[in-house]
């Protein structure tokens, strides 16, 4: 249960007959400030994420979407500040109660007892809601960078809306809230499944409901590459995403306040930064030995993936295990964006390889490390949560595709969305190179097989 | 007063007749570091603002001129460090005692009393000059946007030094050092007048005396779109600031030693947070329904706006207050920025718009949710500092125009800075359009009707 | 003694007879969690150094070279990470004991005294090794830099694992390890030598027995600019290190639960922030005054000039002296870049003259702010270090020349990189300029005399 290993000892304290009382859960006021510092200065890092997504995707999108992908996340990111406030932390934590859903309404800060003196809330209510805030923002950036290129802007927007106020915090109660699943014995630390699974689903209904980019996939089983315009742009975006992930994973503990959850962090964010080690290193390895080439974003990807695979649990392995986790992480990556591929599903940045499929390893890799997880119950999250976000996502791109549209003209996507979309481009005073428009003809994809796209693909060489 | 709440209770607990003594203000040694240490992390939080600026000035001016905003923006953080020390610090702080100024000379860090085992002081003497130094950076690179594109470099930064050695600290001295303002009642939590207005009143009177960049303002009203080179950069800038601002307003609590500092300074992060949100949100809608396209630099602005507007009272709102107090500075900068155009007040990054009305506006809203504040003492405080700034900085741009010269040649500015001011280019690899020199003929003005420049201007379609 | 103060003066006591007990060194729960924490945050600081690195590299090696440079530096933190793992830590920390090296194994944490209530040992120790590994990672970014544009990308990753697993934690224990340069009184704070000058000395071998890029040095002494090609990227990699210093140093006080240590870490921060400003102040001065113009490379390598300057010793210098220290550094960098060249040994970031001769330089300065330092012992530590490093790194420098080869083929180089190496470019879309191929035939070189690179430079004016 995510939201307060401390609440939840409170509220066994006070079941236990006649003599347990508050004290019994002294929580001093030092203890109550480390972990509300925590929960800011971590929530900080995963606020960071946001800007992360925003620069590894306007990387990896082509130069006439760039503005709007931009866009897209920076406004994600206040929208899932809204929503978070008028309906989704309550439907996520207020009385779920080993149910299915909390209750409905604002969300208030309540911090009357600590100002009194009683501590043993644990933390300053606002504290809470911003880092579990930021964690909702995470799951809706998954979504643009799959969507990319081709969803109108607004239509993205509302999508988010009911992402980050009604979906994402009604599954999230179930394992975080108090809900069923957490009552199972449901483990996932800091969201393989709650959130980056999550996210993958609903891209995945996203990216299959609004078809792939024209040209994309040719006759023949072609799938067309349609490189990322900015490199940098997009190492900087992964650097960013590993960086914030500290926080994501680190911050999860939940608790500052004593020793025991200091030494957790400092575990926790050794193993998140050496799962993220060994699914870039495997990754590299794996796309070398497939393709003769390492690929930078296949690199980038596999760090990614290492993270959402150490995700689940990242308190209890070795460094070594940690790595391992990481690894494989790394290699489904690989073998995951040409299988997506394969399936014409088009998937922009790769975020269905890294976060949905990363996403469910992560949460069944839990008990090979932690004694306290069974695979049953992982597997019954997993299913139960991709059951729930399939059908609640689909039902919602489907409304939204049939009211105000899903997916911009053909010629609006020719030209790109950055002018049809919002009028601007990304690069004004830049001369760009015309890719055969919509994706040049090469034979392999985006990605991967790098060494064949170079080959075939018409670039200058300077 | 926002140097030190702790060290002014001492203050008073010293003014109290025979009983009152250290012993009556206990500051444990474990509230020490954690003062100490929030100082720390929150300054370097607003220390990377800086980077923020200085990303999105890069991104938001035309790619001749993008160096030379790197080179400025960069170099007048190391300016601010070093008149902050030479003269600022003193100026604002020592000894100011009600008055118009604190003293003249070196600041330096005496920590005898604390390494003595007596911690009244509340934190380490230079966390708290780390603190306020990267706030005195703040007020500088508020300048360089409004004023790119023509200055010439040293000219530029020798008013940086100006602005940080003698004029932001004098009149900060007046509402934080424990002057006049403070006295009357006035409350500027971390600085929409401050800091922000600061800024906007000394880059309005740079931008007048410079003059409108050649080309921006044509015959019958006409603007000239000038776009920007780089909206992902400008888009991370943002992403950056918005960050970069929970340190800013949340370290203003000034303490982090004692519940009560760690319950309000989760309220104020997340307060920043909602002001940001409803900013973004209420730009995008207003320039969705005046423009009927929306306008990512807006949307940007619109972030800047809400954090800006919530800034002198990020204390007392709820949430929900946060957000409207956000969204009015976001249809504020919608309308201020035609509206600095029709003036003919060329500000290339619409940092007018953003830190000089929704600074005025930030600080006139606190009454609304804040008790102790009086609509008339924030308004003396509105309009003295306006006075003030005004003047000096006139008096100082207007001594720069007439000994060393403010700007430089009409070929230069033709070229662009990067080879006029630097004999360098920001991007010497890449191939870039020539928009008509002086910017291209098109009706609109940069930034809000992006409908109507892309319209009109000849921009590839790839 | 870098690794602990607290553990060395456990030590100290329990050699002490009899009367002494682990008791006497009481390190009470939150000072354990206060130390651990900023293990924690300061090391996430130094991790967002190498995202710096990366981005400050990437703006300043020439388009064609741009996504492998992004993927050496993402990718060598990985390696670090996992190599610190696999033999670094215990080579540089376990049983030195005043000697040469530690011991050999993989490292895993043990905290079960702390979780058994016993404090003594200070911190968690996963917090110690994760801050102690990102130093690892920054050694491999400053030879990165130096070798770019031409070395093979395995290659380099293979000098990077040699020198993460063997090189530096070697002579890190001299130091930092409780080994021979530690017991003479030795001071390197937070690795002016044991980082900087290491990784310095490790790009020297690098760059000498590669070679130069074809065409960088041309006939009679001309050396040709192959200037960077994204400056704003470049800014903001200073502008990360600059932020990431302030927990390379501030972290380096290893700990935060007492007030002295917190004192000292605010004194730490604020020095090496001042260093910073005296060390870009000092270089933008020296090239005006040599050149006539200002250059943005050389003011940001200034900078950083100024803060590997510092990093011997932050925390004994006044403000003032601070600047100053950092200004000699920003000097020395203007005057070292064409040094370099004279002898043409291409260095084409400018990290020999950053992080080699300001590395030597920050060494050497501790005994002027430092009474317990020697400028006798600082030699030794310098001279050490350097003939350790130049003989290893040279050993494993060739025999990979002669093994698998170091070198990129003509072509390779002539294509870039980005093509031959990773079958991938930066900027596909951007149409780029061919400078040349090899450097254009301008008669200064990238760096310091921009000014008369510009006059001579094929560059379109726009």
């Amino acid at each position: 249960m995510k939201k307060s290993r401390i609440a939840m000892l409170a509220t066994l304290m006070m079941t236990l007959p006649a003599l347990a009382m508050a004290e019994d859960v002294p929580v001093s006021e030092m203890s109550y400030i480390l972990n509300t510092f925590s929960f800011l200065i971590m929530g900080v890092l995963v606020m960071w994420m946001a800007a992360g997504f925003g620069m590894l995707e306007s990387g990896l999108v082509r130069s006439k979407n760039v503005a709007t992908i931009c866009l897209k996340n920076i406004s994600l990111f206040g929208i899932a500040g809204i929503l978070f406030y008028l309906t989704g932390y309550n439907l996520m934590y207020a009385g779920v109660d080993g149910g299915f859903v909390g209750s409905f309404g604002l969300w208030a800060a309540d911090d009357a007892a600590a100002l009194a003196g009683d501590y043993s809330s644990g933390y300053a209510a606002a504290s809470d809601w911003f880092f579990q805030m930021v964690f909702c923002g995470a799951a809706c950036s998954i979504v643009s960078g799959c969507v990319a290129e081709r969803i109108k802007l607004w239509s993205f927007l509302l999508f988010c809306a009911i992402l980050c106020g009604i979906i994402y915090p009604i599954q999230g109660s179930w394992g975080w809230g108090g809900g069923w699943l957490s009552e199972m014995g449901f483990v996932d630390f800091a969201g393989s499944t709650i959130v980056h699974s999550v996210g993958g689903w609903a891209a995945l209904t996203g990216a299959i409901i609004l078809g792939a980019r024209k040209g994309k996939y040719g006759k023949g089983g072609r799938v067309n590459p349609m490189p990322g315009s900015n490199i940098p742009m997009a190492t900087l975006g992964t650097f960013i995403l590993w960086m914030g992930w500290y926080g994501f994973n680190g911050g999860s503990v939940l608790a500052l306040g004593d020793a025991a959850s200091a030494i957790s962090m400092s575990n926790v964010m050794v193993n998140t930064n050496m799962a993220a080690c060994g699914g870039m290193i495997a990754a590299m390895a794996m796309v070398q030995i497939l393709y003769k080439k390492v690929d930078v974003t296949m690199a980038l990807n596999g760090a990614l993936a290492g993270l959402v695979s150490i995700t689940a649990g990242p308190d209890s392995p070795s460094l070594g295990a940690a790595v391992l986790i990481g690894a494989v992480g790394g290699v489904l990556v690989v073998l995951a964006v040409p299988f997506f591929d394969k399936l014409k599903i088009d998937d922009v940045v790769g975020a269905l390889s890294v976060h949905l499929v990363c996403g469910i390893w992560g949460t069944m890799a839990v008990p090979f490390t932690n004694g306290e997880a069974s695979f049953l119950t992982q597997f019954i999250g997993v299913a139960a949560t991709a059951l729930f976000v399939l059908a609640t996502s689909a039902v919602v791109w489907l409304a939204i595709k049939y009211t105000v549209g899903l997916r911009c003209s053909e010629e609006d996507e020719y030209r790109g969305l950055d002018l049809s979309e919002i009028g601007m481009e990304a690069y004004p005073d830049f001369q760009t190179v015309h890719l055969g428009g919509m994706g040049s003809p090469a034979s392999s994809y985006a990605g991967a097989p790098a060494a064949a796209r170079a080959a075939t693909s018409p670039v200058r060489q300077n």
